[in-house]
């Protein structure tokens, strides 16, 4: 679904990845990261698709809310896994919203 | 592929859609459109996936840049057949990418 964010400013995280051929836990540890990360404070939203490359979008409040979920200890341990096992590469990018619009039918 | 953007701060826009049934012209439009993004002022790179929802994350040297291809005239022709035909809800988030960083195996 489209994330339901708040009136602009917000900030997002954009993280792009490219998986390697391990897909051994993947499925469970992103399932598991994505119910982590809605229990944090400041957490507004998450957006997510994948076809050659994973789009991963998640809304925060603060860029202290996107310090402090990047430095939780069990996402810390995934992202280790991660970098270990399920990607070939990533890039993440911390972003200001400064601006947003919709289209509804 | 991920983008390879120049150091930040550059602007993103994040393009998150829902489609209709209708799928006519859509892929060619979408290709032409990629094409004609390249060509523009500005442009720094694209990234796209699309599962249950779409996501496109366009990158940009500037907001000008971003107004500029938003108001490109075979775009706006472009953007008026989406709302029409090809999506049924869209959100469009204009953001200053502060900071980034990666991973490479």
């Amino acid at each position: 679904m489209i994330a339901k964010t708040p009136k602009a400013p917000y900030y997002a995280v954009i993280f792009t990845s490219i998986g390697t051929e391990v897909r051994e836990g993947y499925e469970s540890t992103a399932d598991r990261m994505l119910e982590l990360a809605k229990q944090q404070d400041g957490y507004l939203g998450i957006e997510s698709a994948k076809e050659e490359i994973g789009i991963t979008v998640s809304y925060w409040s603060s860029l202290e809310a996107i310090r402090n979920w990047k430095m939780n200890a069990e996402h810390l341990m995934a992202q280790e896994k991660g970098r270990k096992e399920w990607y070939q590469n990533y890039k993440t990018r911390i972003c200001l919203v400064e601006r947003d619009y919709e289209f509804n039918k």
